[in-house]
């Protein structure tokens, strides 16, 4: 194929809509490069790493190769930018930097949410009413709920806020009305009446409330549209940054009360934000969908979260009634209901139940295994016809916490950690390609990886002080490998990784692999039975596999049966939010879901035992590094 | 009968507890105006006018005869005082005088209302739930649904208070509960949470909402015992005695908000004077019931009145969803809903509906002709299989307005009125035995009948100015009669009953007869076929059915067709407190009743004005006085 050197075709990327001009047959990659748009690779553009994804918007390129691409992802338009060349004006879309905010490195494998059929939690009917006579005085309710049950809605339930207002909304578009229901309780509940027809201005606002970060979407109801998508901080941070120290602070007379006002002031900064950037009037946003851990649903309930930190660890509801958003501290208006998605446990919470009906396990006629790896693993296997879930702390390692130079993967993180040569320079990539501060979470798996790989980290955990590596010294916790030295870092201090760093991501990634281990062990499934692995959550998004086998963080499979969900608690809201049936789904797998309790069980300390060693005690777990160093 | 001289027997006059000694073959009568204990009596003790009813609580009284008593009423023992003649020790109860309070004149005639099976609206239900173990960590709410599941209530709300507390109420008594759930709506609702057994601390707080007075009381759920029981008038009448001036209030833009107040308000009056005289803790009041006139309904419920007075005359709600107390400013707990009563139209409220249940007329073989008499008349007529309703406006006559010197029936307000010649002087009774202050609805009944048979009032209302009689003058609103000369009265000044007083009453009547005349006509069901006439109300209660029928309000039928209901208003509250059925019982009754509109009927302007005369322009319609002047 030949080059052309004259700039024919014109590259739009996209999101941040950067136009450059490109020759034909030009490498996508490269086209990136010139223009300053970040995209991840880490082979070099060989095709193999799998990284420089892309997803075609318009026009067509041509590809060489799509290795690791599905079929499903390559039907979408999903191309390696290293291996497609441009035949005509193109438009493509780039995944984000790695931010809070970001889709994740791994989005173009991500299996999409099940596509619901536009059937909203909450319904919006534009409604004529027969205009009242002298021989036709019925009650303006009874005369609606006469309209209501033709619409197949019996026994309405009519909120006090409604019924206040009848008169006035009735008459005041000469009986022409939109009634809102809310329609995920076994009643139906009609919670406002506007005049005239405002069927379209109908949104959702969804949120997954983690116990570090908070993700908004506002939603449209009519289209499924995300009209504005927003992450921030969960303010409670302020009284810790894990979720015991949390529960301890509520046993303050105030506690509780506090740690509300934080989380429902964080919703209402991330609310604020989505209605500026999209346009839309709050008084539009029919309900919410919130979808988070059980800690976090029962703080932002105001209920007393102490049972579930002590043995036998019971969380307070499976399933939240709908309860007014204003009753929450949430500023949005007092027809807004607050859904729930179910939780399952006190360690197992809506965000699970929410990534499993996105992810449509619960439909699955094959075994999948769900791993939602952060602070806490949690795990759930089965298929269709049952479910076993489990939670494993792992600590906040993975968040950069009990790292000397951890940090969450924002900004200034690295992310990438490559070496080629044990005793030479490693290459690292940095979030926001700026001067590194710190390590994150997928960092740390790849830098352990590598570390590993190239002998300079034994199976125990230890330095190989025997190796001459001019980055390799004796610290004051044991020996320390310079991951960047002062001299390019932020601070311009030396970023370092520990002995005592790799002890707590050793017993960190011990944690998940033994809660999986543990968990199919108890169902009598080998790791050969299961059919799929589903990696869910923003980190999970940003693990390389391999890698993340490597270290013996997550099981040795065929890598094709890796999946990721990405938020799946956030996708799991938004499609409770647009699928009455999703919602309901999601009520049945709340209750099917057998919860296994690990901090009382015996089998699962002697699989996290053997899980202390780099990648395994067992090798033959790991059979596809049997042949390498290690 | 020989009559001894010596008290050998004790005779305790109840409620007051008088206590005095009476000889062998007393009267009854005599003894307790030798005590000074108020009955009354207007035939003089000759056991013709039936009014010194007493009830026997213990003892036996030797009775000549009973006339005007009912078979049930003789059984529970009710007795005329003046028939009756004391051989052993004995206790009776005396109706009190008539005041707000008061029970009524007629009380020992009422209609019982239906003796509920205690299946209150609210229920408590005390629950042993399994304590949590490791093996069974269900949630707290899941746990709790499965045993209230096994009590026979599936799929049951749960309000957001009791949700935030279920964790410490759970713990605080080892895991003994008692829940509280309104059964009245299509899904029962769980309102409550305590720790331990509650179950006997369990009342309701029922009331009639009536436009001049709201009358309360405190009922015990698990014996259906009354507490308390209180009146006060309703505050709203700083903006006007009538509906129609409240309405209009209700045009200024804090209209609604400031009415709103002042009825619940009046409600915590209530409630905290019947804590006080009961003792119970108001925490314990579980639920409030209220029936009232539709605008009460609505200004309670803050619902704009105004549709409520224009044509097509359209209520906004006929069956209210459960509001909780606090939403409506009533100062009782947040677990404390009030229900309110159906209504039927903007003119036939509440008050009606539960009138209706409480005397079991939608439960009759016979028809029967329901008159509620007071500034509005509602009046109902039918049976078991079907029902019609219409209200007609009597203006405030009968509550004293319109009239000279009319007063409400309270202490001074002459109540009976006799005139044993035209030219004598008339014997008066008075409310309290104090100086007469003014006249009340019924004084004013009765006053014209005795006129009006004396000959010195004309079939027209006009007074006979040729008989000479000292009582009669010519005033400045032409003739008038003397009813208490200035000499005897709390004011010093004459009180006198005008040609134009007389003309305002009859107007009054004349739309109460007329109503029932239009009604009767409207299903073509003459007077022969009615089979009981059951006059309601506290107004009604006062009646002298005899002299009613005189003066042609009521119409002409056999005396022991009457009935009274007494507060049906308030009786059918307690009763829906008590007996859910009864409650689903008003629900059909609302549904089933049709509603006439007098305002556009041409049939009752023609009635209205053929009853503008004393007793009718037909006197066929009124045989038992054919023969007699007038």
């Amino acid at each position: 194929m030949t080059v052309k050197q004259d700039n024919q075709y014109q590259v739009r990327f996209l999101p941040d809509n950067i136009v450059v001009r490109a020759g034909k047959g030009e490498s996508l990659l490269k086209i990136a490069l010139k223009a300053g748009v970040h995209l991840t690779t880490t082979c070099g553009g060989s095709g193999t790493c799998s990284s420089c994804r892309i997803l075609i918007i318009k026009g067509n390129l041509d590809c060489k190769h799509s290795y690791g691409i599905t079929e499903y992802d390559f039907k979408r338009g999903v191309r390696l930018a290293c291996q497609s060349c441009v035949t005509g004006d193109v438009v493509v879309e780039v995944p984000k930097t790695t931010d809070l905010a970001s889709t994740s490195i791994n989005a173009f494998r991500e299996i999409p949410a099940a596509l619901p059929l536009l059937n909203p939690i909450t319904r919006k009917l534009a409604l004529q009413l027969p205009v009242p006579t002298i021989g036709d005085n019925r009650a303006d309710l009874k005369r609606l709920k006469h309209v209501l049950k033709n619409h197949g809605y019996e026994n309405v339930l009519v909120d006090y806020d409604v019924v206040k207002q009848i008169p006035g909304i009735m008459r005041e578009k000469n009986w022409s009305i939109t009634a809102t229901l809310c329609t995920s309780t076994n009643v139906p509940l009609l919670s406002r009446l506007e005049s005239g027809d405002t069927t379209t201005n109908h949104y959702g606002a969804v949120f997954d409330l983690g116990t570090t970060a908070v993700r908004g979407r506002i939603i449209a109801a009519d289209s499924g549209q995300v009209m504005a998508e927003e992450t921030a901080y969960n303010r409670q941070r302020e009284y810790g940054e894990d979720i015991i120290s949390r529960i301890s602070y509520c046993r303050r007379p105030e506690g509780i009360e506090v740690l509300q006002k934080l989380i429902s002031d964080t919703l209402n900064v991330l609310i604020e934000k989505m209605v500026l950037s999209s346009g839309i009037d709050d008084g539009d946003i029919s309900s919410v969908v919130i979808a988070g851990n059980t800690v976090m649903v029962q703080l932002l309930l105001a209920i007393d979260p102490e049972p579930l930190r002590l043995s036998p660890y019971v969380p307070a509801i499976d399933n939240t009634p709908p309860v007014k958003a204003s009753e929450l501290g949430i500023n949005l208006g007092r027809h807004c209901y607050v859904h729930i998605i179910p939780v399952i446990a006190s360690y197992v919470g809506g965000d699970i139940v929410a990534g499993i009906a996105a992810c449509g396990m619960h439909e699955s006629d094959k075994v999948n295994l769900y791993i939602d790896i952060g602070t806490n693993g949690e795990i759930v296997l089965g298929k269709k016809e049952w479910m076993v879930t489990t939670a494993c702390s792992a600590g906040p390692t993975f968040e950069g916490g009990g790292i000397r130079h951890g940090m969450l993967a924002v900004a200034g993180a690295i992310e990438d950690f490559e070496l080629p040569d044990p005793c030479g320079e490693p290459s690292i990539r940095i979030i926001g390609d700026i001067n590194p501060a710190g390590i994150c979470g997928s960092g740390l798996i790849n830098a352990v990886s590598a570390l590993f790989t190239s002998g300079l980290l034994g199976r125990n955990g230890k330095f190989n002080s025997e190796l001459s590596c001019s980055r390799l010294r004796k610290g004051t916790d044991g020996f320390e490998y310079v991951l960047a030295d002062g001299s390019s870092t932020s601070s311009g201090k030396d970023i370092v990784l520990t002995e005592v760093d790799v002890d707590n991501f050793i017993r960190s990634k011990a944690a998940i692999y033994a809660g999986c281990q543990t968990l199919a062990d108890s169902v009598g499934i080998g790791t050969h039975e299961i059919d799929n692995i589903i990696i869910a959550g923003t980190f999970g998004s940003q693990i390389n596999i391999e890698k993340a086998v490597r270290v013996g963080l997550l099981p040795d499979m065929a890598r094709d049966k890796f999946r990721f969900v990405g938020n799946g608690s956030l996708k799991g809201a938004h499609t409770a939010f647009l699928s009455l049936k999703t919602c309901q789904d999601m009520l049945k797998i709340a209750d099917m879901i057998t919860g296994i309790e690990l901090s009382e069980n015996e089998a699962f300390m002697d699989n996290y035992v053997s899980s202390l060693f780099l990648p395994h005690t067992d090798l033959n777990r790991f059979p596809s590094f049997l042949n390498q160093r290690g």
